[in-house]
């Protein structure tokens, strides 16, 4: 399914994009003047390709996976077990991500893809678990690529399933102990860049726990080398199901002329796979904020992307994209529903 | 009225801060995680000293005035004309602070405080004149020590108000064609700074204009030197009543603990002379973004403030400082209804 779905992807429409221009500049404000909100608008209008398209519906997929390398190296402040107890918590409704999600009016849909145990009882849990967990990246490849693909299909799935609910604007969100690790991994393999300039503290390890983990970067990075061919080679080697997962969602929105919300440091891991699938993708894509993760600013310089807010977060699970999506949603509303300084008989002042 | 309200404003409450802290490292989230939400929950619930505030009021007061310098120097990219054509957006709502304010479920006030013509037909529109425009400061003071009180007396009924509707939350907006240009020299006059560093193009001037713009604030700083001696005499010689209105604005929520959102460049300048009233009201306002205008950088260097959102907006009117109001209320809601580790049995990571 996902080469199909990427060989959908093109580039956005110039002549949406000239006319979404047009309009911003006729509005009733100098030109240029609500900076940021003014590009959100016109690449919003352009990817959907209408004239004024609503985005008060809007949804988050968390995707939760879990991380042989947690499992068995250390390198996290929680063990491995917190991933199913916060999933719990996602879906008891108690989280960060329920909160933030309730408070913008975002749908939050919560989907096992890999994680290690799923408890029973979790009524609404969208149950596709592809693997219980990934295996060690640091004693060999984290999963094959048979099921990297079955991962990436996941998450178009999805993207899919959004599509035909009928929201325009989705969002990434994961939850995954230890899931800086294959993201810092991808991201020296992909950029690429110096694993020590890409890992960070995660969820808060102390100094001896990142010595650790860089080694372990660089020791899965070594082990791993023959197997790194291409991006998705380098997704099954180095990365885990929910980073997989959200490069599918990322692929399936953008195939449908979604706008995506990227979230932090792990989404745009994922979201940087897809991008390296197919270059396109980058432009139905827009990244939330800069995380306090240290890697994540390397990312956007190596990748030429201004996130939206720098909000110094480190959390996940979806909440930064969340906050973003709703300031698409204002923006579009700026576009959709300000006067023209013909609407209103004032000359532009340039 | 203004001097007895400075009088009551004091640091924040160190218990409350304590507490607020305290609550938010008990959240289930990493620690730290959510940046810069946490912090503006723990200073939101400090202004309001209550334990589970709501933030789903919220209101902006647009200050509309007119500026001497302005209808004498030709400094603008836009005629005086203008303020009063906007103000008439305003009031149809058709104008981005109108769009916003919907967007995000907030009141909007607009108050002719100092413009040079009042529309009779404006309908809603709050009839605060204090004077008819200021006048030229390049030629002498904008304005008596008297009329600058006045104003700021203005700024602060109008919190009173929206204190006794209710409101917990209020943000600055302003109207003026021509009013970088005084809050430039305000800015040059007290924080201090050298007045090419703090004058920018406003809606958008050519370098001629800017030129020229520079030396008609040196001009006005030099003929006024003996006239200013304190922050009120610096507002009443360089100042409008928009930015003594937004003055107003800040002391009397500061007064009233509501916690107070400033927009861009012309905010600041207004919430300067309000910080250097009386050091404690800085404790009380958020700063809404980082605007395009070159001189706001320097402004927030110097006061050592991290504005909320850099989204090279420059457009005024409130409009920053609606989508950050509405930034606290989530930051807000996070605090009120995430569970804690003690909630749900997770132990803390550090």
């Amino acid at each position: 399914m996902w080469k199909k779905r990427l060989e959908q992807i093109g580039p956005l429409s110039e002549r949406w994009v000239e006319a979404a221009k047009d309009r911003v500049d006729n509005l009733v404000k100098p030109k240029g003047s609500l900076g940021l909100l003014e590009d959100m608008a016109v690449r919003a209008v352009a990817i959907r390709e209408e004239k004024r398209p609503a985005f008060d519906k809007k949804k988050v997929v968390v995707f939760a996976g879990d991380h042989g390398v947690a499992a068995e190296e250390n390198i996290s402040a929680f063990p491995q077990e917190v991933t199913g107890l916060m999933v719990r918590n996602f879906i008891d409704g108690v989280a960060a991500i329920n909160v933030i999600s309730r408070s913008v009016g975002a749908d939050v849909d919560v989907v096992d893809i890999g994680m290690k145990e799923t408890p029973e009882d979790l009524q609404g849990l969208i149950r596709k678990n592809v693997r219980r967990g990934t295996d060690n990246m640091a004693k060999g490849p984290a999963m094959s690529i048979e099921d990297a693909q079955r991962a990436i299909n996941v998450g178009i799935e999805m993207a899919d399933n959004a599509y035909n609910q009928g929201f325009p604007l989705i969002a990434t969100g994961e939850m995954g102990i230890g899931n800086t690790t294959p993201s810092a991994a991808l991201f020296s393999a992909l950029l690429p860049a110096a694993v020590s300039d890409v890992t960070g503290r995660g969820t808060g390890i102390d100094d001896d726990t990142l010595s650790r983990k860089i080694n372990v970067i660089k020791k899965a990075l070594e082990i791993n080398k023959s197997r790194v061919k291409d991006p998705l080679s380098a997704l099954a080697t180095l990365g885990g199901m929910e980073i997989a997962g959200i490069c599918g969602l990322c692929i399936g929105g953008a195939a449908k002329k979604m706008v995506v919300v990227v979230d932090g440091f792990i989404a745009s891991a994922g979201a940087l796979v897809a991008m390296k699938l197919n270059p396109h993708v980058k432009e139905y894509l827009f990244f939330a904020h800069c995380s306090q993760e240290i890697g994540h600013k390397v990312f956007f310089e190596k990748e030429g992307i201004r996130p939206v807010l720098d909000f110094d977060m480190r959390l996940g699970e979806g909440t930064g994209a969340c906050l973003v999506m709703q300031v698409i949603e204002h923006a579009v509303k700026i576009y959709n529903e300000m006067a023209t300084f013909e609407d209103v008989g004032i000359e532009p002042g340039n």
